[in-house]
């Protein structure tokens, strides 16, 4: 049976993920540190429902599917520990299950995702720095001495490209320049810490796959929304757990809330800002068809995992608007923006690689925005409003 | 009198910088943690001749020029330390002079500068990572915090570029795609992980500037050779370290001591490696011009940082004449290439704003040749050749 690493497997990409490769018969080990929990208990946040630990979790999805998912909570950040998931012994004694052997592929999704925490103070600041590059050299020079057949599927970010006032290719882009060309990773500059920290990992990873022929896959992923998939309807407690701050939660997710608690919806400055979002359900498809087709040996290979662009005032529109078919008037405000970003800009992303792999994207629709208000407003006993802007408090 | 900070003070670059903006008037503090002598020491690899430590260095200094230059032993990838720099209580616990007031600029060359070491196991790899980016965020995150006013000046690497197919500009392209155009950070892409660590630099030091306004210049310098300058004329005991051995040793100094050792100079595969290279005395100049010339509030400027350009066979038959001049046979070895890199490319980059800045090139030529030679020489008993090559013993 085939075996799968996740990093960062508890987190709100990485367990559905871990779930659904799983569901399709791969042995996947997740692990992490709880870095996200413990940062919410500190900063005293919640998640919109609870979400129980990873001995639950697994536990849990056993006993609805059958299958085993075996874990580990180690800091990455570590190289040893990181070195250990690479040979039986190290493995055996971080993980819940018995070795499986060395990976197909190694999911990395084990880093700080916060862009407004990475600029909290300049101890997240370092934190997120340092954690999110430390895991990825652990990551990259443990494969690179241990399982070097293993292929790396990284979540990187569209935030790493910014909003360029020229088209965004996947990736790479050919220069010519005064008659003579050359062939580049696109041009990067993000609007943050935690955008920069991917940029930086882009850096790092071309250079592995170059000097030492490692096959990297970097998904250029978009805000991503929505709570079910295939796998949560099994059982409501494998959901993942979800943000609704201005910590931790991504957009859509966050207005979904601040509606169903009767809080106006936040909108950064003039909206304008045009992002690529993607459904939860659609980043599973993507990430299962970097693995079904690995990247080569020797090879950066680079998909803007997105379905869709929107700007942030036509989300709320949305929103409202979902609003209004549940019975509940929604209030948009427009809030002083707390990050560093065009209001209004050019946005033209290029993104057909993940569907010319059969990728089937799901586009935002009603349907989709009326479940997602429909649990939220069952958790509205539980919604902390002066969590919704906690940095304006 | 204006004051200047020094990070990495105890270096090759860092100890000749601070006496010159003394020997200027400045007020200069050096800060170091010794990471060099550390990693040497660990690594059993010697400098050509002694070099004493700081409060050595600076009282030898002191009697030499009548100048008092400041130093502190600390680890600043600690934010903690980093941030006593800018206050006068932490200041005066770390340093051994009274606080001066807010620095005019900040020299920032505390980083891991040796390629090989930087790969020689995934500890060095992880050292220099997490060194060099978390010194280079805790002081963007003070800068911004502590000292908005106070420039930046970086040492990045011509190394960032790569060997592209392309002429490399000073720091910045002008890309024109599909009809739109934008100006963008020149594409970059190293062949080390030190190498690596610099463009990380530049992608945080990008977004600190766009983000708070700071000033930052960075000089893409070129490997550097030489050993005296004005200052150490006063004593030689005021000269920079200088290793020899193919860990810390920049390729002429190297070639210099394997010629006064009777070792054949080692050239890397072919040879038709071509960088960019500088004198320690242009290096000085450089810097200074680019203190006395800010950068503005908001603006990340770039410098390319080198005298002319050389292929390292180029430099190897330079070498070999001075040798003859000195009446020593020297022998050129082709030895198998433990870098990645392409051994024959195209490079043509521009170097002319610090020119247009007042700095005045100095060529390498026969007189710096036979003078470098001459001082390997007098230090020959030193020289330990089993270091020369010390990760093929």
């Amino acid at each position: 049976m085939a075996h799968i690493l996740i990093l960062g497997g508890d987190g709100y990409i990485g367990w559905p993920v871990a779930m659904h490769f799983s569901a399709l018969g791969y042995s996947v080990t997740v692990v992490d540190n709880y870095l996200r929990r413990e940062q919410c208990r500190r900063l005293n946040l919640d998640f919109l429902y609870p979400v129980p630990l990873l001995p639950q979790r697994t536990a849990l999805w056993r006993t609805a599917s059958g299958q085993n998912i075996g874990y580990a909570i180690a800091d990455l950040a570590d190289p040893e520990n990181m070195r250990a998931l690479f040979c039986q012994e190290g493995y055996e004694k971080l993980c819940s299950t018995p070795w499986p052997g060395q990976p197909v592929a190694v999911l990395h999704f084990a880093e700080q995702p916060s862009a407004p925490f990475s600029q909290l103070d300049y101890r997240t600041t370092d934190l997120t720095v340092t954690n999110n590059l430390r895991v990825t050299t652990s990551l990259l020079c443990a494969i690179r001495d241990l399982s070097p057949e293993t292929q790396i599927v990284h979540i990187g970010t569209m935030g790493e490209y910014g909003t360029p006032n020229i088209d965004i290719e996947e990736g790479w882009i050919e220069i010519e320049h005064k008659g003579r060309k050359d062939k580049f990773l696109f041009p990067r500059q993000a609007s943050s810490v935690y955008h920069t920290t991917k940029i930086m990992d882009t850096d790092l990873m071309w250079f592995f796959v170059r000097a030492y022929g490692l096959a990297v896959t970097d998904l250029m992923q978009g805000p991503v929304y929505g709570i079910d998939t295939a796998e949560t309807a099994l059982d409501s407690r494998l959901r993942p757990f979800f943000n609704y701050d201005d910590q931790f939660g991504t957009v859509l997710n966050r207005f979904i809330v601040q509606a169903a608690a009767g809080y106006p919806l936040t909108v950064y400055g003039k909206g304008g800002q045009t992002r690529g979002f993607i459904n939860i359900i659609d980043t599973l498809q993507c990430v299962e068809a970097a693995v079904r087709h690995p990247a080569n040996a020797g090879e950066l290979r680079v998909f803007n995992q997105i379905t869709e662009t929107f700007s942030v005032a036509e989300l709320a529109a949305l929103v409202r608007q979902a609003g209004s078919r549940a019975g509940i008037e929604v209030a948009v405000q427009h809030v002083p923006n707390p990050r560093t970003e065009a209001e209004e800009h050019y946005y033209n992303p290029v993104y057909r690689a993940l569907q010319d792999l059969g990728v089937k994207p799901h586009p935002l629709d009603d349907a989709t925005l009326d479940k997602m208000l429909a649990v939220a407003l069952r958790n509205r006993h539980s919604i902390r409003p002066e969590t919704i802007m906690s940095q304006q408090r």
